[in-house]
């Protein structure tokens, strides 16, 4: 498949006499696809009912003229005020109760079924005008689920939708008393009415309400983001996306992924490197301009299973932003590498984020492809080398990977609700594991909680998944590689209490994690042989192998040759040499990488990625930073 | 007297066939006490008035068949939902104004009547099934007073009581203006119900007015305690008690204390290490796996003269627990050792938290003397170990200590009110003091402020009293020995202004506090001779002699032989100075121990306790890490 | 001009068997004025409509008798309980939507127009009684506009307050989408009343809403002080004066200055260093009883700007405040140095806060000239000193200063709205510059944003101005000195939004600030020959001359002979060479002062002040800490 590029574009910010003229650049620069269409909702519909198709038909008519496919998004995330006003308990209302007001985005509530009609009605009247224009070539389903913390709220809307979703799950409050244990304090409820969501209690309330509720809320943008691809699916063929964030495990992206076409996800790495990545500060400062090494390929992986294969990133960091709380300057270089990373982990297209620089509102501080007076941005040279290079590379594939990590979403959920220690996290948690096999020179896949072929792997993770679902453990009861799992992994049941017997329950390996300990960040457990837990340690018994032990004597890895358990949480230098064993024992080649240097292997090529401040050396070639290097796999 | 262990149990969140079965473990323990029926209000009365009992009556009967002694919760920190659905304006709403919500526990407003009576309500009707059946031999009421904050609510029924209880306290407008002071500011009353609570307002409010609120709050602490201890009496004979908790001061448990027969606590010594004791990083490390070393003494002898000699803890940490930010888990051994100290410090009972670990709701990830499954955690043989001890171990007598420490909840809320320096705190004043007489070796009493005979000691503290009340005043002026009185000692009225003449009025002493310093962390007030005042310091004046001076000259200390007043907060280093230099005036015997090491006589004998992680000798006995010693008193 | 000191007293908080003698040591002390009446409200109109004015009376015929001349205050920033009963819509809402109860002051939305006629009326009442009182020598309306966060407001006074100024401003909500960018997001209004106040939203509202509410809200002050100055100008012939804080930029003073005849300010050195002034802690730790050395004499040049010439202390502290986290005691001799550095800047008068320390209410930890037993506080006898001194020297005159700095409080409302970086702030930036300027020994004037004269000037400074102004702009046309400007000056249109062609556009010089980047503490950009920015940085492009490079090459300052432009945020060292090379330039002497010492010239004399702990000696002359000492200008 030929990879693209492609920019997001506002053309009713714009005068209507600029648009062929920023088309032409478009397509000079080497783009082939052009996203519209979100957030112009009162631009398209001023007043109920009263649709303003003329201005979205020329431009639509002028940028597909001059060459470019467009993705249409939906408007969704951006409900006009008049729309407010009719229907003002739309709006979502935050964890201390308090209304989300008019005046920004994303202010509505995925519970309230008034707003989902709306949606419908405006997804389809789009659909029934654009669903067969030629130049649409893609759709966009809303804006970045979650953004800015939008799957809760606890609005009435999200009250009664709740109490539904409980009649219905649990038929009986009496089923859902025993499944919750509402004996303990006496929260047992007589009538599902009695039933209020789980903010403002007077201390924590019960972790299985908590669950429940996450679980709905999930369920919520699912069904949300389902009645737009119905309709759309009504009047096109053209696939339908939806345009992920990073590190947001509030819903199940398994489930949205499961009615769409496509993942893509929205990549700003250096903004996300400040404040939703864990690293010391002396990781932050090297890495400043650059974003983390393994952050983006992280969720290239993550979405490309997301998208059963197909992934592409919908917005991709062009320079600085607004959003993060200091935005320097990308590294010279950097937006060509994060394109050809994206590319080599398997992504379809890479659309920049933005054309032009907007002068105005919100995000007038985040840089694009142009600056606010038209010039060129920095950024548009590195876009328009990369088209250049895409021309003269063969067509780059996806591999299959050797490893493989399973990741979940309903065990972040649980983990939120019931961390035991401060700092545990789910997608710490994972992405430490999974920064061990980058660091480790390997390529990777992703996959959902309820894979049933482990077929291809060689070596599997499964870190911190509340339970094994069925499949998994079938899966695993028959795995010839090697599966390391844990901590915490397979510990809980469905409700969020502990099993009897208690966790985890593997096939064929007698291991009980009998007692748990968080640790404080000034303390570890020590390992014999060197390394160390920090975090969370779980002390192991049963009649299982014990594979490695702590200082104390306590086992730290039980299991078999097949399936092993890991009962802490390894610092980094203590999962490389844990991964690296692992490998050497399954037979899969590691590399020793300087520190900065990533490499991805596709079907075709090996491209080596150089994240780190300073020229790196690897196997001969001299890589500068934010260089970029590939060569046909031998 | 015979020292016992004991045990908490919830029979409603277990199948009936296992009860019996608990009930011979834990006689095989040798635990003599069982604690059931707190929380457990739904499964008692399950809609209103309809009681079913026939469950209790058989838990009751199996566990005193067994062998055990009962104590019998009233259930009133868990209105059952039902409740609350009857009176929703029960809940208690936060100082930001918002509803606690049903969904936890602890979620009712002591100020609201309506609640009072159906406390009032359960509570009799328990008396009466229960109060003479020969299996309960004590009664808990209610369960840790304060926990999650609840003392102080800011919702209508609290704002009605409190303008009635100012009318009852001040008589006139007029009267309580004065006393406020509300001419400052203009913020005069014309009439009792204009009075609001004092959240929320636009800057900080009058400190007389929320010194009034906190004592109003206090209060109804102690009128719903009496209540429920009322109703029981009218049933029972046996000893009433409640659980307190540690470094709570929003309410006065002396008061509280005055209408019950025995002070029980709750000591979870590694859950308080990480979140409520000051601490270098160093100390919070190195105490990590067994608790400050002096928290639980001081709570001891805290509780000890709350419950005018009669004091157990209801609730002992056997291993992790869920609620701290990190939970590790306890030293091997510190399970034995918190009991003996508790032993040695006067307890007559120890109940462990929990028997079994419950699988599900908000504590599951709390340890018990059992795992979820049933089989032994490692407390169990811990305690099981006590019990034989205790066999052997002639019964321990509390002795008269040499020193003792006057404590005032009062005091308390004045200086939360009135800090003047961010880090002042009541507790944390009082309890430098006592750590410093506890590594001096010495055994302490603590004492109200209202104590009037001073007799049996040769050194009494008395830091941060607002004032010195009538009796201890009578008191001071013929005592003895010597008294260590300030920082910030009787330099307030009644009314948390400031007297004239301007305190401290000390019987026969000239002194004045004539200027008040809070000092950063960054600096300190040099002594002559070494030491340091940190937090506090006070501008000394008077005839009084002087006793010690700041590098600068001023005053450090001033007095008599008896009476000596502490201008300021001095570090550890300089508080063991100060107190060695006058236990050696005053003929007391102190000690110097190893860090972590930790000593407390009875009447027979003396107890040695290491808290260290590492063995620790002292005159000739080496003691492994939580290790215990005692030996007899020459 | 007599420079002349003065005290602030409330009456009604004392006997009034106690005035007389208060007044005659007030007289002995050498003072001349005393503050009364404001926060009397509730005592000059105990209920609505009944005065009680024989108190007030007997005041001021007391203190006028005994010599003194009278600042009267009006009480309007506490309004008594009564007449908030009679409208409590008048309270303010904070952020989150909570009503700001009554209880301590300032409990007034300045968007309530009922509350306004109050104040018209109180301040008509009192300008009436005492508008031609021989005592009466000067009036000051309200008390310290903004304490307490209480510009901004989200009540529905404010709400309703701020649609119809948007009309006014804006005339269409078509022109208002357009100016403000609606059209991003969706966010266009059909009708004014659909704008709501921009809290509260989803994430951050759009920065234009925010700027003009930030603009509606400094009206709102303006329109409030305005309503008093015109009553209170019918009733006397006395200068009206306000009592401005420090660092207060939420409302425009140099609009209500406007307004008024003499601009006067509260100055707490002490409190102001621990917690509003940005600093390292070694600095924090060096002057923490000094306060910062340039805090002071900064205010005091905005104010006599402000004030048209005429500058006042109105509030100075005499010894440990309440209000900071820590509050420890002024070195002594501070509160003499600070009189002195309020004349040398111009004051005409210095005020102690307050004359005695009151016990009760909030600020009865607050020191004043007296102790609240009447005792001599030690800054009574520094008050003396002071008095007696400006006996011997002769009249203090203002100079005309070689350099000015311009000062804008829209521009602060812009950065607060838009900081792009987490550290930026107007006032830190502008202070930062101003801080150089002193430690090179210069005097400064500060000017305001529209000054249409800099012809006295050698040097002007205006860092941080979001647009210049058309007579600055034309100043600087013409300017024969040099101007300093950047970073980020003129480069935002008047709506917040981002200028075709991109700023700053400057008269004569060519230059584009292409790209910006804020920068994290852990970074820095370096440039040559030494120094670096931090915090901020613009990529300059155009073909202005470049004065100054980045290690990598970029622009760091750029245009001609006559105006630059700063790209970056520099350092201090890095601010100190650039100053004193454009001083050196522009032929102005600058001075190697010790750290801690700063000179200030007047017309006739050069102060030099030692804020250090230590002895500093000087150009001869050693001077002890606290020290002040002033020669004759050669």
């Amino acid at each position: 498949m030929k990879r693209t590029l492609g920019v997001c574009y506002y053309p009713e910010h714009w005068l209507e006499t600029q648009w062929a003229d920023d088309a032409a650049r478009m397509i000079e620069a080497g783009l082939t696809w052009v996203r519209i269409g979100e957030f112009a909702w009162q631009r398209i519909e001023p007043s109920r009912g009263q649709f303003a198709w003329d201005w979205l038909d020329r431009a639509v008519q002028t940028l597909g003229a001059a060459g470019l496919k467009i993705i249409m998004g939906t408007p969704t995330a951006t409900p006009p005020r008049w729309l407010v006003d009719e229907m003002p308990d739309m709006l979502p209302v935050d964890t201390d109760g308090r209304v989300r007001k008019f005046g920004s985005r994303r202010h509505y509530d995925f519970s309230h079924q008034g707003y989902r009609t709306e949606c419908r009605r405006i997804a389809g009247a789009m659909g029934e005008r654009y669903g067969k224009n030629p130049h649409i070539a893609a759709w966009q389903i809303d804006n970045e689920y979650d953004c800015h913390d939008t799957t809760l709220s606890y609005s009435e809307a999200a009250r009664a939708g709740f109490q539904d979703w409980c009649a219905q799950r649990y038929q009986s409050t009496d089923a859902l008393n025993r499944a919750w244990g509402n004996v303990f304090w006496s929260m047992d409820y007589d009538r599902f009415d009695q039933i209020e969501l789980p903010n403002l209690t007077v201390t924590e309330p019960n972790p299985a309400h908590v669950l429940a509720f996450r679980r709905y809320a999930s369920d919520q943008v699912v069904a949300f983001n389902r009645i737009q691809a119905d309709v759309l699916r009504k009047y096109t063929d053209a696939p339908l996306v939806h345009n992920y964030m990073g590190r947001i495990t509030t819903f199940d992206h398994w489930a949205v992924g499961a009615d769409l076409d496509i993942a893509s996800w929205d990549s700003y790495p250096i903004g996300f490197l400040s404040d939703r990545i864990e690293g010391t500060p002396a990781e932050k400062q090297r890495f400043l301009r650059q974003g983390h090494p393994d952050n983006q390929a992280f969720h290239h992986d993550l979405y490309r299973a997301v998208g059963k294969g197909r992934m592409w990133v919908m917005e991709q960091q062009p320079g600085p932003v607004n959003w993060a709380p200091y935005n320097p300057a990308p590294l010279p270089g950097m937006a060509r590498l994060w394109a050809w990373e994206a590319f080599a982990h398997g992504a379809e297209t890479v659309c920049y984020f933005r054309w032009r620089q907007a002068p105005f509102a919100q995000e007038q501080m985040h840089a694009g492809l142009l600056r606010p007076d038209s010039a060129d941005a920095p950024a548009l040279a590195e876009a328009r080398q990369v088209a250049t290079e895409l021309l003269d590379l063969p067509d780059v594939e996806a591999a299959a990977s050797p490893v493989a990590l399973i990741f979940d979403y309903e065990s972040a959920w649980a983990w939120d609700t019931q961390p035991q220690g401060a700092d545990f996290d789910m997608f710490r948690l994972a992405f430490a594991a999974y920064r061990a096999l980058r660091r480790a020179g390997l390529s990777i896949d992703i996959l959902p909680p309820d894979v049933s072929d482990l077929g291809g792997y060689k070596l599997v993770l499964a870190p911190g998944l509340m339970r094994l679902s069925d499949p998994v453990r079938a899966a695993l009861s028959t795995f010839e590689g090697t599966a390391l799992i844990g901590p915490r992994t397979d510990t809980k049941t469905d409700e969020l209490s502990i099993p009897t017997p208690m966790g985890p329950n593997l096939p064929d390996v007698d291991i009980t994690a009998a007692l748990t300990e968080s640790i404080p960040p000034t303390d570890e457990i020590a390992l014999q042989d060197g390394g160390r837990f920090l975090h969370w340690f779980e002390h192991l018994e049963g009649k299982a192998e014990v594979f490695r032990r702590t200082q104390a004597g306590f086992p730290a890895i039980m299991g078999n040759v097949h399936l092993r358990y890991l009962g802490g949480w390894p610092d980094d230098e203590t999962f490389d040499q844990i991964i690296r064993a692992l490998c050497d024992e399954a037979g899969i080649t590691t590399h020793d990488l300087p520190d900065g240097l990533r490499v991805r292997d596709t079907g075709t090529h090996r491209f080596v990625f150089n994240y780190a401040p300073e020229p790196l050396t690897w196997r001969g070639a001299t890589i500068p930073p934010a260089g970029v290097h590939w060569e046909p796999l031998g």
